[in-house]
């Protein structure tokens, strides 16, 4: 009776199990059913597109793909607080235009300074510190900045979708890595706790590094200038480097992602490539073709030809934040 | 009875497998009781020096710590194999005159061009193709090639000592990583079976890459020039910025690695640096203090002060190949 008992239950258990939804948090559309069909494709041992799991690579952006990058991207924000911070304590600093527009919170001379004056307020404020005294300076704007549309921490404006994307892929077997063009030590600040992606399966921008000793404890410097941007072209570059493998899924919101895209999904056997798009003006943005940031428009072109998943957010999201909504 | 019979058996499983010896092919010297003692230590929940799971980071030079060295870095002699037969096929690839020294196996005049002639021939032999491409070369360089001294394939001259202290230390939870000075691309190429460690765990060198398509598949290429070089100062860098964590062993066999191991055991915590000595001249090969490959003098002289295991090859090895010797 015992034993009646026991495999009954273990069949109710299974059962349960085999009917869970890995994505509650997906609406009941063919983006959601196009990725778990994928999934279970490249995951049955008795399927022709069966990928062993030490090759299973899932490659994610960050910014916009895992979590908010509006109205500017985080990781800016959090260098011109910075910026203020070090300017109040020595307004030597501030030794060109685009260094004392930022430290007066003047975004439009900021933003008409394009990537050359944003590099410039990056390298300056993410250099001249130890890799963990810049990690600790991180954590602390984390814990007590706040998002001016939302009130929420910015490592609270993760997509809930995204989570249980991440989730599922890990319970089948995947490696979860991130893919960004924002900042590598930055980014490790909050990958753990925010998407359970440890250090080593963080990829970014880098800047410059050294290392020093003797004069202290042995400890790796983060110096002025910048060695590595991980963006457009240089994403596939920086996968392969690091991983040696190409990722079997790649998952992006921009035309910073579309080599990786391409790189990913032209590869032998099964491959998938997912495009975000931020269609939520209601609960989130609603942006793409013609954003300044985060812009999508080759990638939207192109997406059904390649065979590209494209999430409509407002459509295929049943919930957006953890915290609700 | 079958219970107790069950029982009795498991206890002898689990008896013989605790007193199974995980580093056999070491004599019985305080270099392996240190080295055991030291994981013991850091993987027992009840002892104040443990180490989580997720920060077990060990870090391996491979030339001379995992796979011989001499006569010279096999890796170069991957390249000038690879540049005879490029100039035989063109010979305009011969642009200076070390490279045709190389071409002609005039390795006097290689030695004397330092470390700029060695970056030469390098940046000539690894550019100008895709990965893909790249590592097919070097499989079937190594599939072909023989050592000139022990007639061995070059990965079979990988030492049994330190696969068993790999699997040992992969067995009790750590994750295995290489720091190479050598090339990323051609560790990759044999990483795993030799030593079960993937290509996401390989650190090492790297030159210029880029991404093309459009123009046929897309793809990785390796382009001329060096990237980063993965020695000395560049090893603590490297391994922060592909980690994210400091190691809690590191191992190695000359200077090139006396930073990753000070960087390494200046951490909190226990940590463990390890050094071998190349002290055999009858089975493998005898140099260090004067050699120039393999230099090690500061790592002798520095060791015992800061607390460093050097492994004495002569007398810590009972064997050193995997092939018997
Ligand atoms: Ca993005
Ligand atoms: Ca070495």
């Amino acid at each position: 009776m015992r034993a009646l008992l026991t495999s009954l239950s273990m069949t109710v258990f299974l059962a349960s199990v085999s009917v869970a939804d890995p994505l509650p948090s997906w609406t009941g559309t063919a983006t959601k059913a196009g990725i778990i069909a994928f999934v279970e494709r490249v995951t049955d041992p008795a399927s022709a597109d069966y990928v062993t799991p030490a090759a299973r690579i899932a490659a994610f952006d960050n910014d916009g793909t895992l979590w908010a990058e509006q109205p500017v991207y985080f990781q800016l924000l959090f260098a011109i607080d910075r910026l203020k911070e070090m300017a109040a304590a020595d307004p030597e600093v501030l030794t060109s235009d685009v260094l004392r527009a930022a430290a007066e919170g003047d975004m439009e001379t900021v933003a008409a300074s394009g990537t050359e004056g944003l590099l410039e307020i990056v390298s300056t404020t993410h250099s001249g510190l130890t890799v963990d005294e810049f990690q600790t300076e991180v954590r602390g704007w984390l814990d007590t900045a706040r998002h001016s549309g939302t009130g929420l921490a910015y490592d609270d404006m993760v997509y809930q979708p995204m989570l249980e994307l991440l989730s599922y892929l890990r319970d089948e077997g995947f490696r979860t890595y991130i893919a960004s063009g924002g900042g590598l030590h930055f980014i490790r600040v909050f990958s753990q706790n925010a998407y359970n992606i440890p250090p080593e399966q963080v990829i970014g921008s880098i800047g410059n590094g050294s290392y020093s000793a003797g004069d202290g404890p042995p400890r790796v410097m983060k110096d002025p200038g910048i060695f590595f941007i991980d963006d457009k072209a240089g994403k596939p570059v920086a996968i392969e480097a690091r991983i040696g493998r190409r990722p079997v899924i790649a998952v992006g919101n921009s035309d910073g992602d579309f080599q990786m895209l391409e790189w990913t999904t032209a590869g032998d056997g099964a491959r998938l490539g997912i495009l975000l798009h931020h269609t939520d003006s209601e609960r989130e943005y609603a942006y793409g073709r013609d954003s300044h940031i985060g812009q999508l428009a080759r990638g939207l072109d192109e997406a059904a030809s390649r065979g590209w998943l494209v999430i409509d957010m407002a459509r295929d999201w049943e919930r957006i934040w953890p915290s609700g909504k």
